[in-house]
């Protein structure tokens, strides 16, 4: 049943989308942008306000607010470090604290700039094998937690990038997963739920506007009080380095557009340059916080999306590329009911 | 005599960078940027003063001096352009043109606002067919103006991209090809020069700080007179839709930090927020231009760098990544003599 539901997507995708773009007149094919307008509002996931944290530094040089809200991810991913996340808002922790480093073409990072802050009792000191996560049931990762949907759509025209095989999209969120599955257990190979197993090691992916957990060195892996978003080209040599608790989905240029540090790494050398953190919240505890929903990566407006963004065939462009590496298919989200 | 020198330099780098690095003390593996502090006077090859453009911006709200410099890519790339390019400096056509978009995660672009300013006499309108290069000799890619090196060095575990394959380095430039070779004709295959020839077409890369030509609808190229840099992940689907020219060296930071346009595409709506451009210049009409080089593509410091930016094993990391994407092994420049 769940297979001829995939063959469904795949041929209405098609149909809507040739693949031979030199049959058909250009103008046939709707850009990317106007394939997400045009999605259904069914096909759209609430996303829950609990799931966000809202930051609000403080004004900019003309006055105006600067508020970044980021969406926590879901398990199976991270949940340790997005648990102490959840206490720091609590206790109003951030509140005080600064952005205290701008790299160029790297990231952005903000937590205590005193380094002395005392953190909130019962945080959690979660292991490095966090970083990813394993054990796959049938077309399904099966996680601690349950099981999630494997990626339908895979990007590039051989299928892998130069990091993993393959990358994909799960529950709204990117992932790659180890190109060696490890061997099933005899108990893994003798249940009815792993019959079909396909096991495999899957992680999230440093895409421009990802959120993660700054740490010290080895065996360290950071509390989550130090956070840091990508503002350059996707260091994916961070994947499985560091855990990655989010993404940016608005107000991302309050953070992309500061000024760069001048220091080593790019951390600001004073007081007066670094920018003041008025208060971070989760989303639930913030009156005028705004609601927000996802295209859901499983929809048939994602998959016309993701093809339409690796190959290119709106006005413009003269050759498709063919395929797209994870971090050039972002995952739409906006305001919601817009 | 060419491969055994090749293999030459593939054992120097393997045996100061092991693969397997669990067997090894960490400490033990520098970072790309002490490798590349490591690396021989002789690795550095200067930039020409007459191959840079020198851009003064106004200065910022502090007062502050903005200096962008790029360096204009070589023969057999985007010539037709590059001539133009030198064209518009020389007639000092961008002094009182202005920034006037910024895009988040995309780029920044600037040129007359006005769109009315008349262009120099003489400039050439450049076929699409220029946006990529073809021709091979033997273990050289031959052009219409000689032969350039093929890249020694191949990012990924896979050796191949989302965009093709493969990628890699020539004479201090990223490329990339074509997957598909085009057949030899007969006059190619019986020619000497030939007899070793692999095809291909290649084409250099949309990474973050190159610089491009604006451009209309197809088939219009762009005369260079507008022109942008990528302030955000690499967006490869431009690559062959777009001609390149060159790469911010110095001063990136005073295009990447702007403050984001509020206008469609991120077009600035006012002549307030434009960021006026007070000259460009070649670099030998600048008298305090400083002077650059590059480390060569083909020196044994630089496929230690690649190879341990594929591979980090300073003691900050757990797990190598066991490949780059090529935009994750930008090219070294520095001042001269530093």
């Amino acid at each position: 049943m769940k297979n001829k539901i995939s063959i469904a997507l795949c041929a209405a995708a098609l149909a809507a989308f040739p693949l031979r773009a030199e049959e058909t007149v250009k103008e046939e094919y709707p850009s990317p942008p106007e394939i997400v307008a045009k999605a259904k509002a069914e096909e759209w996931v609430a996303i829950a306000q609990s799931d966000l944290l809202v930051m609000d530094l403080a004004t900019d040089a003309k006055g105006k607010a600067r508020r970044v809200v980021i969406q926590l991810m879901p398990a199976p991913f991270s949940q340790g470090w997005i648990g102490n996340i959840r206490k720091l808002a609590a206790a109003h922790w951030w509140d005080g604290t600064a952005v205290v480093r701008v790299q160029d073409n790297y990231v952005t990072q903000w937590g205590d700039p005193t380094e002395k802050k005392a953190l909130p009792e019962g945080l959690a000191v979660v292991p490095e094998s966090e970083y990813e996560t394993s054990q796959v049931c049938g077309e399904m990762v099966l996680t601690q937690r349950g099981c999630i949907i494997e990626p339908a759509f895979r990007s590039g025209p051989s299928k892998v990038d130069a990091y993993s095989e393959p990358t994909g999209f799960s529950n709204g969120w990117l992932i790659t997963k180890s190109r060696q599955a490890r061997k099933l257990t005899k108990v893994e190979r003798n249940s009815a739920t792993w019959r079909q197993a396909r096991l495999a090691t899957v992680w999230p992916v440093h895409c421009y506007g990802m959120v993660g957990v700054g740490r010290n060195l080895s065996p360290n892996t950071g509390t989550g009080a130090e956070l840091y978003t990508v503002i350059g080209h996707a260091p994916r040599h961070l994947d499985r380095n560091i855990a990655l608790v989010g993404r940016v989905i608005e107000g991302m240029e309050h953070l992309s557009s500061l000024p760069r540090g001048t220091g080593a790494l790019g951390f600001y050398e004073s007081d007066e340059e670094r920018v003041p953190i008025l208060s971070v919240r989760l989303g639930n505890e913030v009156a005028d916080a705004p609601t927000f929903e996802y295209l859901s990566t499983e929809s048939v407006s994602f998959a016309a999306y993701a093809d339409a963004r690796a190959n290119r065939r709106d006005p413009f462009f003269i050759k498709p590329a063919g395929g797209a590496d994870i971090c050039n298919i972002p995952v739409p989200v906006r305001r919601k009911g817009k």
